[in-house]
């Protein structure tokens, strides 16, 4: 059995990961931390793991890391940079689900982040967890910086268009919608029940730390620059991604067989029949992303719907699978449950 | 006392209004109308109407609608247009909350309603209800065509961008999002609770009946035709319409200025300060409609806000709106309650 | 016009006494005061009071609130009972929305609120503020204690019962379930939307605040002491509470007529037809409180079914109510508005 | 590979089978039928299993159901008493998860459930499955019962108290909520959207169907016959169900040990920490029924909570979990999941 730890484990990717991880055939949970939970059985905090885990939350600085296979980062943005280094060296593989190692300019981090970096040479090591784009190189990877759920869906929207050349590059719309588990596991008035129930609104209309991750992964696509507006909304749910994307068509493409063609053998991206609308709960709980495409009343403008889970496909099941491909396990190996209906 | 009749009491706007008006200081309810549910006291049907409403459902064959000075229609599309000419002739004015007068061109109702139109003239002399735009031929006139959920909100947000010729018409972008009393009181599986619940989807993105009317609105304020995406979304919520509007800027315009100028002297349309997310909760149960506008990282493309209650500004409030117009009456008389928040 | 003060405007409760206060013909609100938010308008921090209300929150220590002719404290327990000595030298009335004042014994206070009583005296002087036991006392108050949610509505849903000697007052069993707006506006992880959506709990099954209270009123309608078993839960919704009360009948009255009879002359309880389950909803936004009373099979136990908006009739709307009385107004005066239905 | 057919399969019951059962290792499902969607695939009424179950629905009236080794009756009540003689005889188990069997009094069955029972023999053979009192009998059945939701948190969370007699059997109180999903998947305007949410009521306090059945179990464990008040309730949820029991306790026994005693080898029963209150999403797609029991301020009264997914141990899994036991298979084989959180 692989020997997999967990920093960071009270928030909502860290208890995702640990329903994955548990229920995984391969790997073995040797090690949860949390500075402020050290010493509860992960079972108090998390009642529905009763019978199911039997770890306790331990203090990192009393917890040997170093003799894990694989570590997580379940952690807020700027702890994963700061221990990474000491772990690889050791040679323990870490896969990140904060940001700390998705942005490869390290001034556009240090901006959007609002920290100084602490390790820039392990952020260009540091290979992007996005398996439809990236399979190659996260299976040799010693570092992966497991995308963010916008990110994620916006990326598999956009790629197929981007690959084949189709659409207007400047005038990308992303308009994005996702549940409130997205915020993750915090104190906080503004994401309390009684304010976000029968409640819509957009947020971070100005600028949201997910845009320049979606612009240089897009850009990345492109081989050049790509522009893109990002507006991302609050949905009164737990958990889901949905992403309407938006761009103007430069080609007379097929766009379903397009999409049909680059996702076939693609295990998580699910394209679905023409005219669907995917619904977010068809993922829910699970590491599908589904897909459909539009062209409205056959004009220019190309309508992408995009659908995750912000939790598995977007976070910890990505990350699972981002850790079967280092390991050489099927790829959809612990991942492959099917989606909670209703 | 002007005397007020409802056609179709048994959906959300029906009780809307009975809300509204029965709390209206200048009207009666003097009869409200329901096949199905003829006999049955209102508050039996709609038990928070105990104490407040007294009337009984009429059956619509036996009474007499021509003794009221207004009459709403609430009722399905293709029901008001074949009894208004009998109530107009009858001195009786007539609001219609559902579409069978707003739309102008005969062809296009009939292509997206699905249904021989009843009466071409009546559709030529009905006034388009959005005050904002009309007010002045509301005030005189007999037939209002009370505006639907979405074209009201997104004709207010476009509105200023359009009359000052600040963005390119050919591809306009209107991602708007809906809670699910928009769909009506019916018994259907997609609207039940544990399909809606915890759950997010698009839905016609080929094509929505409020398309057509959106069209034509915002090709009379440029005075040519305008060319719009239109992708609904259905919001686990009750009550409220978002619309998030996406153009590109053709001129460098203060488009804070612009909207606050544009709306310093409506009653019911609340520019919002720069930066601002209105949310839907701040308009619930509320005839206003919020609007924020911004320009993400300053470039070309402009991001437009809007909040309503698709209930009330959408459909039953604009419609008292409207009749306080049509009657001279102050023009918040009775549609000025706070939102119910949280 | 009444010149009213609210301390502590930042909650639920302050939100919901702007909205009724600021609708209501006989008042103006002069003053609301928040240390944190001490120059913030009102209008920033919620803002579907935009157009509504033109106050700013006040710093307490800067203001004088004996200018006002009533002060409502709507401020977490322990703040009014040091403040309201002096407001009320001042000729001020003051209602406490708080529970300072709601129990008269000071040991089960201090035990159950786990902090030194400050005004022992004063909480012999101040009326229990339920008009529908207390009417009378209320009208020549100075100090009101406003009641809590759960006892509003389990108060009179017994009320009858005990008054007329008709069940067995050893085993009363009041099953009550809440909205989370009863919870406060408090960032708390337990109540934020991803941990209460989707989710059904009790909480505090071995003893909850409002126990004391409740025993203490229904005592003191029967006499004599009455046991009683409590057990909150916590229903994913915002606002409204529903109380089902169970108790042995010892003789053999007609329920229905009794309840009828009891609240005939009451303007906020309506006792529904025989057979009812009154829904939330049907009292939300409204200071209506709806019972319904059922013999399940006939059987010698007596099944009550109570429902309030826990920030109307059990909070601010009972407080105006109280107000009202207090200073000889229409008792429904600013209170009587349409729930809100959808 | 067990052969598994699925009868009625477009109800919830049924899609929570299919999901549990195309997962289950060691059972093929060879069948479903639906008469109204015969020739669709499954997965295209269900989006959520695409890619996990090929299936098309059958016309029932073409399918033959007898070579299969199991058949799942997931059908509105009265179907599977007409069908289930001819696939016994023919060798087929056959498990019902409508109300068909549950019922041993043929007087009482047709007295709640309205019609004439078309098998009154076969009622006397099947088998109560409800495995932590009937395991034994199940294993050996041809015709398992699966009880209804409600009867079975009820009658678990009263078992160890009738069995050990320490209650007084006569004033039984079952104040129990339920998620919607357990009205089923149909098109009615009660358990729509817009009527449910944000809400909360009592129904069918007068009489639910779940009495008799309840009554019936905790009759047989108690040796004779109990009385009990059952009202209940429907939450704004999706899944779960939460059992607020209440009874007299008539001796003093330690009800923690009691409870933890009772169900210490059962595989799918949680007795919690004494204190605890056990929350619906604790088991949110799991087979687990968590238990708390309390004895507010140690008065004479016990109170018992228990929560269960409606969806799966009240009903297809503990369906799942009989055909394990029927079968000779671990009887936690396919229904072992977490729980998904949040």
């Amino acid at each position: 059995m692989t020997k997999v730890g967990i920093v960071g484990g009270t928030g909502y990717t860290g208890v995702e990961l640990l329903r994955l991880l548990s229920q995984h055939p391969k790997v073995e949970i040797t090690a949860i931390t949390s500075r402020r939970e050290a010493g509860l059985s992960v079972d108090e905090l998390f009642p529905g793991l009763r019978g199911k885990v039997k770890l306790k939350f331990s203090n990192p600085d009393e917890i040997n890391l170093q003799k894990c296979d694989v570590v997580f980062f379940a952690t807020p943005n700027g702890v994963a940079m700061q221990q990474t280094e000491k772990l690889l060296d050791a040679g323990v593989r870490v896969i990140d689900l904060a940001a700390d190692f998705r942005i490869k300019d390290v001034p556009t981090w240090e901006q959007w982040y609002g920290m100084k970096h602490a390790s820039p040479s392990l952020l260009m090591e540091a290979v992007y967890g996005l398996p439809e784009i990236n399979r190659k190189k996260i299976k040799t990877a010693r570092l992966v910086a497991n995308p963010g759920c916008y990110p994620t869906a916006v990326q598999l929207g956009f790629l197929p268009l981007i690959e084949s050349k189709a659409i207007d590059l400047d005038h990308l719309i992303s308009d994005v919608k996702s549940g409130v588990s997205g915020a993750g596991r915090n104190a906080e008035i503004h994401t309390s029940y009684a304010e976000i129930s029968d409640n819509f609104k957009a947020y971070k209309a100005a600028g949201h730390r997910h845009l320049p991750e979606i612009k240089q992964g897009l850009s990345n696509i492109a081989g050049k620059l790509v522009n893109l507006t990002f507006v991302p909304h609050l949905i009164p749910m737990i958990r889901g991604v949905h992403a309407t994307l938006y761009a103007k068509l430069t080609t007379n493409v097929d766009l379903q067989k397009l999409f049909e063609n680059r996702y076939a053998s693609e295990p998580f991206v699910d394209v679905m029949l023409s005219g669907s609308h995917p619904e977010t709960r068809s993922v829910r709980g699970s590491n599908f992303c589904r897909i459909a495409v539009h062209r409205p009343q056959g004009k220019d403008t190309v309508v992408v719907l995009v659908v995750t889970d912000n939790l598995v496909k977007g976070a910890a099941g990505q990350a699972v699978q981002n850790m079967n491909l280092m390991l050489g396990f099927n790829e959809m190996l612990g991942i492959n449950q099917i989606a909670l209906i209703p």
